[in-house]
């Protein structure tokens, strides 16, 4: 069965009796609908209808977490649990649109749930087949930053907004002489009338490919080419030409289709920025959870994909941080292997902790103000950050190994207050 | 400043000052971070930053909407408000994922607030030069259907999943003798491997077409060809090619660029499909409004727009039906309307209050079980809710035309206890 099924795994809320909010969405979801159809037999049913494999009753709470339910006594309590559903892949294809169709559809609005938030998928090998998954991933990005056995170090530009092609050129020269592998337009920054992107490539690469002349090293920038179907592609080909090696999309915005019709074609790793993320998942008992989420980022192809970061300066609790990291590195087919990007409030301060409990340091850690609000400038800034990695690679801890390293010393002096 | 400017009107929810909350939304979405940074100059901040335009104070709460929210005191009372900030066009230019990653982005993720919806964007006229708006909208759509003067009645291929393409063109052709307008595919039906889309289109308008040489009038069919977009273009020309008047796009799960590119080149009313919608607007403090939501499809150009039904049967309440049914109505630029699509639980009983309250009968009105489970068949089904709305648009109580028009009084005797 589950070789030839989509099985996806809920958490719900309900005040009607488990077994009963299962089947609906079972049904609601497959061969099923409100009333009895004369259609649907139970020939059809048997190769159609969807199956509850599992039922695990979770907490009760005594208020909605959501509001809409129509139960008919308000004050009933409502049972949590967590169910797993197989849908007969043979309903769906291999298609992504169709499949959230299928696994999200209409199940956020069932009157009878008051939370339902999708937590897991197990896609069968047809999507294998027919989505191609990432094209550089962790190996090719590092092949291209030219950075091995320690993680990539970036930055992103800031102001997000208002920089002209030149300043924004001026600031990546600066960072890259301060050594920095990775740096990054903000989700803001994409094609805006101030600062056009082809003038922006043209500034920025002029810089990057100057300084790759001369160390031999090329920085990886993540150029913003988030827009329409076409336009991403003249942006795609602009940054190529350019001598660019990387190219981002804010995911949730360019929608999947979008995202799989740059991937047919790019030839760049695909920086996915996961900007609107909160409405998914905010709230625990509605939307997504990261670790369905990033499974059908992986089959589209993104090679990057952000998961925020350790103490972040976000809602988001560093557990389910982790979470994110750690579903990352779960092996998914062959070869679908997207590097996380870790990545708010970042200063070098939680690489031990990223690595100890994360379990890797094939990421991409992006720091903005540990880097450019550092007491020593940009390059002490990225400085203290490598000293951190090197102390947690050790295993040496940070006060100890900040005796030697001033630039260390520096960041935990100024941004250690908050560990 | 209006003319250029995005200005977006939010629903928030804070236990920090509403003047410090509305400015780190301002903020965080334009030109400032978290810390300050060098580059922003007063001059850079002139230009790029958002303004706050107006902090209307609402409600207050003493629990915190959503979870995640660091606030120095759990106890602390928390202000709601409603806010509307103004960004400057320049920072975004005509890009509606990057329109996205501005108005939304981060947002929904900030630790000082416990609640952020999106309720209402204006845009600049910028757009409208970028974004085409739909091809047909209700003219169009009407003139397709050949229905002029009444709603477009129409029902959903029930079951869902699970008919081979020969079931489905039986059914349709039964429909279509009944005298239905339009039938639609369901959102889980797509292109699977039981149903091939190229094989079911076929079978399908064989009888519609066979039906429409016979009678003259073409029945509107709705193929859901959501998919990826080389896949979606395919699906298109052979439904163009089959004498096919209608496709369908999941709206949420093809995304906003992947739509974009399909309206780029298609040659029939998008009907568009908002399921898995209750992850964007369930919650009454996270995500965004219908009001907003609707704005940006109909700047993208999809032709049909669903709107949940009243009295229907998922957890929305008719107040905000209503709304969403109003707000497609609300000027747009010029020839920028979208039909919105009333379905969930009709049967015709919910007509009257619609056309009263909803001011409109350019609507496609679809039903399913109102249609497939009355007491004469389908056909009579159909006459009940052609009559409702005979009643509705005369004035005439339901009761009082059922006296004369049978189909309708059974549906009342069927259906009626829930009104």
């Amino acid at each position: 069965m589950q070789k030839e099924a989509i099985v996806a795994t809920y958490r719900i809320e309900t005040a009607i009796p488990l077994e009963q909010a299962a089947e609906m969405i079972a049904g609601e979801q497959s061969s099923g609908t409100f009333l009895p159809v004369p259609g649907e037999t139970e020939e059809l049913k048997a190769k159609a209808r969807a199956k509850v494999l599992e039922i695990t009753p979770l907490e009760t709470v005594s208020t909605p977490s959501l509001p809409g339910s129509k139960q008919p006594d308000v004050n009933a309590v409502r049972q949590q649990a967590e169910i797993r559903i197989a849908f007969p892949q043979d309903n769906v294809g291999a298609n992504i649109p169709t499949l959230l169709a299928t696994v999200c559809g209409n199940l956020y609005e069932l009157a009878e749930h008051s939370g339902c938030k999708l937590i897991d998928l197990e896609l069968p090998d047809v999507f294998a087949r027919r989505y191609p998954g990432p094209q550089f991933g962790v190996e090719g990005t590092r092949k291209l930053a030219g950075v091995h056995d320690r993680p990539i170090i970036g930055t992103i530009v800031k102001p997000s907004v208002g920089l002209s092609p030149e300043q924004t050129a001026a600031l990546v020269r600066e960072l890259g002489e301060a050594g920095i592998d990775f740096v990054k337009d903000d989700e803001l920054m994409a094609n805006p009338p101030h600062s056009p992107l082809k003038e922006r490539v043209n500034c920025v690469m002029r810089e990057i490919n100057d300084l790759a002349e001369r160390t031999g090293r090329k920085v990886m920038y993540a150029v913003n080419i988030s827009d329409e179907v076409d336009e991403m592609f003249r942006h795609h080909d602009h940054v190529l030409a350019a001598g660019g090696t990387c190219v981002m999309v804010s995911l949730n915005h360019v929608g999947f289709a979008g995202v799989s019709a740059l991937r047919a074609g790019c030839e760049l790793p695909i920086h996915g920025h996961r900007n609107g993320w909160g409405m998914f998942n905010r709230h625990p008992m509605l939307g997504i959870e990261f670790t369905a989420y990033q499974k059908l980022w992986r089959a589209i192809g993104v090679d990057h994909l952000h998961v925020n970061g350790l103490q972040n300066k976000f809602c988001e609790p560093d557990e389910s941080v982790l979470r994110s990291l750690k579903s990352l590195q779960e092996p998914m087919w062959s070869g679908y292997h997207a590097m996380p990007v870790i990545s708010s409030g970042q200063w070098g301060g939680q690489a031990p902790e990223t690595l100890r409990l994360g379990g890797t340091q094939d990421v991409i850690y992006v720091a903005g103000g540990g880097i450019m609000a550092h007491p020593g400038g940009p390059a002490a800034g990225l400085r203290g950050i490598q000293q951190a990695w090197e102390a947690a690679t050790a295993g040496i801890a940070l006060d100890e190994y900040a005796k030697q390293h001033t630039e260390l010393r520096q960041a935990l002096e100024k941004f250690g207050g908050r560990r």
